[in-house]
């Protein structure tokens, strides 16, 4: 990691009338975030010391998700789009102060990596003025070409600008920019719009650089660290790398994933080592798994954080605030939501534990239902260790049952069983012999008539 | 569109022994209907007047599939197997009716979209009789060549027939051939069968049309459209390749697949704008969605009609009938079927409902189940507004809960429950204390002994 | 099939530190079975008469999974890692006795099919010492490549001791090996470690059956057969592989897969003619499913057996022990384990049928619940013939219905149901009219207090 202070400018005015959509373009999630959301991490893992971020007018929502991620990012507003110098120098109170390093980043390019940043920032340490990601394009058709000379960036050219022979080019821009802090305001502010679409182009800076003597370098990326989301179907297709790159890391930390192509991570998803993930499962944001974790098919995660020797599913789903301890088992359509599950419990089919705290050892039978809302309140439902509740039995919260406890059957529990005591509230079985004979007549006759 | 009358021939005869199934192939389905159906449906839309359907013999299943599409397709049995000019020549009584352009299509080719079959006619409004189908292949060697000399069709070359130059042809025959319909009776009546099979094959119209000085034309479509499918492996790439295209069409439109991979729609789905499908979705057919509504992962809809702003899922499973009102949440592991929920309704785990109505802002707790079949005749239940059903509470049909009513926990519901009532019917808790100690040690003997 | 004795060595002693796994890495598994098990029975299929396994210090866990497979084989245990031609000689003791033929197999490159370890023993029968499995790489760096000349292998090089123009061979070692019995020791025991690593290597056999003019040969493999598993990644893609082999098996005879990739078989799923399987469905070991079955998407089968006509799913889950007779059909989440279901049975929703037996067009209504468990032993449910079990009911095993028998909804039965009987068990329904008015004005406030 360096010492010299960075600013980063995160563009993010873009209107992505492309994507058809009421929600600003960098609000659109991949991997569970919001592509602004990946952009901010990337900037801080990369050490910034301030951030600026610059969105569109009327974009309170954009500034709101940024705070998010970085509470003390400064938001300015793009108020005319002029160009993506002039978008940079909207944040002109920010580049003022004094940083050693300014990264440019687009909100809307969220696969970059730090690690990438720190490289983008190294030629600053060096000495040049700018730096530019470049990545190596199959079909560079399109995009600026990055001329490079004698080791040092000379210009960014506009693909419809290219000579034929820069048009041969391969290394193409990435949007990306690193400048020296002290040169960032002079350089932007000698940007000119003397151009067809009379825009202020930050590729512009290059040259501005080099005619000044200050130099500049050019830094390779994987290109699919600078893709760019524009529609719906790129926004997939971000998402679609990410994951692969997630998969990945999971599986290289030592984590099973028997159809890595149908599991789907949150980009803060953690998974130990010799955890098993079958195929179809999707993680939300917020989860951990201890080692040795069993996650069956078809089973969905949020906000959970399961210990070692957990199995779960086919067919669990975690919410937010679960918290599986070790060795808890959670079997097949079964739901927990705000719930602590101690050391050894079952919950194996057909169940919703929510609001609840459950103690070590406890058994909860199929069918299991806490009632956790009167249609106004949440309320909770508190099991001590070792409880054994019955099949198709409701809690009705607040309720507590005590350690030991065994409730009965079919049961609706609405007053506290003491601890080691039997509860049962049901009715009493009663047992008609040949009844089901005169049944069946009347009800295919009601068939006959119609109706009952 | 053009004013031009339109016949359509679809061959529909193939035994599709590749197929290893008692369903003749033209039924087997991809994106939710027969093959068949996808070719009747682009042939209505590319404006047909009437269709033929030529099936083989004792295939009334095929012709009675074809009407539930084109309940005016006439339906010709090919008694034998002579080749494709043989089969539209079963044809012969539509045939000899008039009409402008004669299309013919193939039920085993279910790709071709109507905008293609549009651009096949269109040379016959220009004056020449023959058009032919072609597309580009990346390895030609087995399909027919497209002989295309100063802009006309010369002659469709088979493989085994063609020359060492011929063969370097990359525009291959699709099948798919549009004629005059002035000449097409004369023009299959033309074909011969003096060839190593002795089949009349569709393909020679066009070097007969090319004698008679009416002139041909090869039309081009992308490959896609003209993948025919004879086995199960081809049956599987022809869906692979319409999911990709409806998938494209919904992001196009403004709908985020998380990873469009895993969703797989019917041909008929419907996505409003800013739907989000979260990974692995499946609709069947008859499904229409607002816009604003997101579809958790593991949701299975089909026949299902949801306003704007409903969230279903995950493990959300629709069935047909089910109709939900704007902002209608439905929860995990929730089943509805022919049930209409108005506005706000939650459902949020664990429930069946079927044959019902429910009142806008209703709360139906976990487990809610409608018993709406008693062996012998389904039954409705109806809810009113506002109401609150416990959890696990069982309505059993034909009955009625009024609007405001609160049905308790576990209830058994029978009786109609009047407005602003509360309903019970279940058993008091009576609670043993101690009594779980002397139960365990029972069981515990029990297990011992190996029988209780 | 050759009448020629074979003794099948198999190597399983690495280590797979690359795993970063706790489990050894030959017991991890692809398609539902441990890579050791899969190259034990392609050794079987190809006609092992004597299997010696080479396994590493202290893995009795090893051990124990191949005579799961091959309770004959013989293990050895390689003390030390010297190179492979020193871990085959761990098996001195099994080599020593005679066999017409040897097959050398390693336990971590599990895609080897039977026939082709039979064409790799047919040089042998030829009466050549040596025959090496060989593929075509589409990329050579870093493999051995078979120096092939006249029809004869002449050695195998490695890729850093190739001369340049060996270098631009393609054909190169899969590393699998047949031996003439009666050669295979002296061969073996003639390799010497003069190379840069002091290793034994198995490949130099070849020259050295080739300088006693014992003769030597290639055999082809597709690429896919050899592919060796040293990490998680690595597992996936042999995974991925295995499943694309029996994705198309199935396929081939006579099975619908709407969407191939989404589905995943173990190696001894066995589907009949006619079965449609909808996406994004799992089988664990042990599953048969009969011709006609329709196995809705979501659905999750193990140790399960599907007569004809039988439709399971959406969310259906068979555990081990469900045996489903023609016509049974299996709704949206329910699961099955150690249950027999005669002919016509209906469980469409939200159920557990566990250790049970239910005879033929029984109708369990949803959420029914068999409780086999008392938190010590499992008991058994008996379900008669034609008997209708009423929506949340749940049966307290040991318990029988008797045939025709008709469970209330909502009932706990604790008691053998006669034939014919109706059995109710629950509370009645009292309505308390206005009653709901008063209670949400008090849940109200309590909200508003914060607590009732």
């Amino acid at each position: 990691m360096t010492e010299r202070s960075l600013l980063v400018v995160v563009l993010a005015a873009g209107e992505g009338t492309r994507m058809r959509s009421s929600l600003p373009k960098v609000l659109h999630r991949i991997a569970g975030f919001p592509m602004l959301t990946h952009v901010l991490r990337a900037a801080t893992d990369a050490g910034a010391n301030r951030i600026a971020v610059v969105v569109g007018p009327g974009r309170a929502d954009v500034a709101e998700e940024a705070r998010k991620v970085a509470p003390d990012a400064q938001v300015f507003v793009q108020a005319e789009r002029r160009g993506t110098a002039h978008a940079v120098l909207a944040a002109r109170a920010a580049l003022a102060e004094p940083a050693d390093d300014v990264l440019i980043l687009y909100a809307d390019t969220p696969l970059v990596r730090a690690e990438t940043l720190l490289s983008l920032r190294a030629p600053l340490a060096a000495g040049v003025a700018v730096a530019a990601l470049g990545f190596e394009a199959t079909d560079p058709a399109g995009y600026g070409r990055l001329i490079v000379e004698g080791g040092e960036l000379r210009a960014i050219r506009e693909d419809r600008e290219a000579s034929p022979s820069e048009r041969g080019i391969t290394f193409c821009n990435g949007g990306l920019m690193a400048l020296a802090g002290a040169q960032a305001l002079r350089l932007l502010d000698g940007v000119r719009n003397d151009n067809a679409k009379g825009e202020y182009y930050l590729t512009d800076v290059v040259e501005l650089a080099q005619a000044a003597g200050l130099g500049a370098a050019a830094v390779e990326a994987a290109p699919e660290e600078v893709v760019g989301v524009n529609s719906r179907v790129q926004l997939a297709e971000a998402e679609a790398l990410l994951q692969r790159r997630l998969r990945r890391v999971a599986m290289e930390a030592g984590a099973t994933l028997v159809a890595p192509d149908t599991v789907f991570f949150s980009a803060d998803t953690r998974l130990g080592r010799d955890v098993v993930v079958e195929p179809h499962v999707v993680f939300g944001p917020g989860v951990t798994v201890a080692d040795e974790v069993v996650i069956h098919a078809f089973s969905h995660l949020e906000g959970a954080v399961l210990a070692r020797g957990v199995s779960i599913g086919p067919y669990a789903r975690l919410r937010p605030g679960t918290r599986l301890d070790e060795g808890v088992r959670i079997g097949n359509f079964v739901e927990t939501k705000a719930a602590h599950l101690e050391q050894g419990v079952k919950v194996n089919h057909l169940s919703y534990v929510g609001d609840a705290h459950v103690g070590a050892d406890s058994n909860l039978g199929a069918g299991t239902i806490t009632c956790n809302y009167d249609g106004y309140s949440k309320f909770r439902t508190e099991i001590g260790k070792g409880a054994f509740i019955g099949v198709h039995s409701a809690l009705v919260a607040p309720v507590t049952i005590g350690a030991g406890a065994y409730v009965g059957t079919g049961s609706v529990i609405t007053e506290d069983v003491p601890e080691d005591s039997l509860a049962l509230a049901r009715g009493r079985q009663v047992t008609k012999p040949g009844r089901a004979i005169t049944m069946r007549a009347r009800l295919a006759a009601a068939r006959e008539t119609g109706r009952g």
